[in-house]
């Protein structure tokens, strides 16, 4: 028999119960409902409204068992009994080019991260870029020079691709998407259904820089702050993180939506609650920084080389101890646990021992991030 | 020792030798350079300035043997010996409905087609969205609609997806990038370098179907002609095909610069001369008057389903015949040969006995048509 919620939760996070029941009943097995009538920005912001999209449009049409897992990626099970894993993502994001990388970089990394969500490595990537006539063919040679390094770095090859150029207007500059795919492991299995309570939520590094860096790299701000994107590739901290703790559960990069809206994915495919300790977030301070100038949490700031990752609970130091041995985990940490209650529900833990629920984004602050 | 073209080309397609000789010097062992400094919509087109483009740009950074081979897709050997095709595609078509199909279905079918033509069954597609602000989302319903009709026609599952947002004006509508995978069985080797001379060009239908059906839709040339896109998966056609003709050397749908382009594409590939009979080509009355009036070449213009076969000569007629038995293939037609010179090059043998060499698409009388 399942504690009520009260119950639980007065030996997890301090609610008031009324008020957490409440809460929970609000929250529990809702899925946002597509209300509008015309796409929004918010429809492509990774947060509420784009779930609601993709469940009443895409899987509403597309049904079937890959699609609804709703993961980065899709696993396919050949014929000869391997598994393979694939992802795509379109990029579209705005400047190209940013402090710490472009739209190249981006393009790669972030579909080589959603097959590394998987449990895959990934090795092959697909690009195919929309191109609006009079774009610049030296800028388009710097672009595909910044996927190239990237997916030399990755140790990935691009392997086919597609071009189609429409007309002076039709396209503001450059959208590129790339599809990747990799082989998952022999026995490997990253899902959300082995997610169980008492499991450690690590976070690869630090919240919100890229969102950030691409913001102040707009220039309409007027705050000039030494923030740099994140972009990369983290399949080689994955792989050192499976190899220290082989039970990880589940894998997923907090890019659009940030990493309070990754854990809300978490918490509603899992049916758990996702606790997190505010206290143990890594934020750069030049990034709080900015968030507060511009009154946006980090928690909900994209990210483009970091990932969450749900451990075992007796895994969990030697997985962040792995973690941090590679510099793109220096930051690592441990952010949270997974509870039984409130399902379904992210709740963060702040520094002064109150709780408040962490909802998916809603609207989109920083549009056109990736 | 190699008999001279002039040589050759007396028991093959008559020419005057001087300028079959000065022209196969022109042709020969070149492809096209990058001359631009911006992109135009001849980039775009799929003929002489794509191929620049994409020698020019992405050649030249992402080189590796996938790459190269300058396929429709990809083939991607795994390490438990079984091979997947992977290929990619962006469509921008306008208008997103035309007469027999929409960006929907062409979406799901070009990418099933491309895949197809490596000798593999497609069975898997991701599909990634970039979407205006404001785009009605009851439209996007149907196209999503049309795609899930389409995949479900062509037994593929839609796995993955991916859906961004950019503002009013920074996109046309809606874009949708599709990538393809499917196994190739064992023992299937589709390369232009098993092309030789004597192998026969197969022709899946009739030519233009689909461009002129955009073209029109268009509504401003003022013409009304009963002419509906092709677009299907042609991939029960191919198996059809390889069954009866298992010794298939090479396979390309010729969507975008036509069959013309397509065979160029094949002349290149394999060294080789082209040598297609104009009485032979399949063009349907309609499509033909509606290329009269607007003065394009039939050869030139895009199909979405149907595809070049180069079948080994003994089993061409068997080929053929297989093609014929399924609604897809009921116009298919022998419509050339594999000769050794002019290497490179593509001549039409025309109904008055004459000969023209027949280029690559140049520039781009059709844009968006895909």
């Amino acid at each position: 028999m399942s504690k009520s919620a009260g119950e639980y939760l007065s030996s997890g996070p301090r609610f008031a119960e009324a008020e957490v029941i409440e809460r929970i009943e609000s929250f529990r097995k809702r899925r946002p409902r597509l209300l509008d009538d015309h796409i929004t920005l918010a429809h492509g912001a990774g947060g509420k409204a784009s779930a609601a999209l993709v469940d009443a449009v895409f899987l509403e049409a597309f049904r079937n068992p890959s699609l609804e897992s709703l993961g980065d990626g899709a696993v396919l099970s050949l014929p000869g009994g391997e598994r393979i894993a694939v992802s795509t993502d379109s990029f579209v994001v705005q400047p190209r080019r940013f402090p710490g990388g472009s739209i190249g970089e981006l393009a790669l990394n972030g579909t080589c991260n959603d097959v590394a969500m998987t449990g895959a490595v990934p090795s092959w990537v697909s690009a195919a870029f929309v191109i609006e006539e009079g774009f610049r063919i030296g800028e388009l040679k710097d672009i595909v020079a910044d996927m190239a390094a990237a997916a030399t770095k990755a140790d990935v090859q691009i392997v086919t691709g597609d071009t189609k150029v429409v007309p002076k207007g039709a396209a503001d500059g450059l959208f590129i998407t790339t599809t990747g795919a990799g082989v998952i492991a022999a026995g490997r299995r990253i899902s959300a259904e082995s997610v169980r309570a008492g499991d450690k939520v690590l976070l690869s590094g630090s919240m919100g820089d890229h969102g950030m860096a691409v913001m102040l790299a707009r220039g309409d701000l007027a705050i000039e702050a030494d923030i740099h994107s994140d972009t990369a590739s983290v399949s080689p901290l994955v792989e050192l993180l499976l190899a220290a703790a082989p039970s990880t559960r589940w894998l997923r990069d907090a890019t659009r939506g940030g990493v309070g809206t990754v854990c809300n994915e978490l918490a509603q495919a899992c049916g758990c609650g996702v606790v997190l300790e505010e206290e143990r977030l890594p934020v750069r301070p030049m990034v709080n920084g900015a968030c507060e100038l511009l009154g946006i949490d980090p928690l909900y700031v994209a990210n483009e080389g970091k990932f969450v990752a749900v451990v075992a609970p007796e895994e969990a130091d030697a997985g962040l101890t792995a973690m941090r041995s590679h510099p793109l985990g220096a930051d690592a940490a441990h952010i949270g646990e997974i509870f039984p209650e409130p399902a379904d529900t992210v709740v963060l833990r702040t520094g002064f021992g109150g709780t408040r629920i962490v909802d998916m984004l809603v609207g989109d602050p920083l549009p056109r991030i990736c």
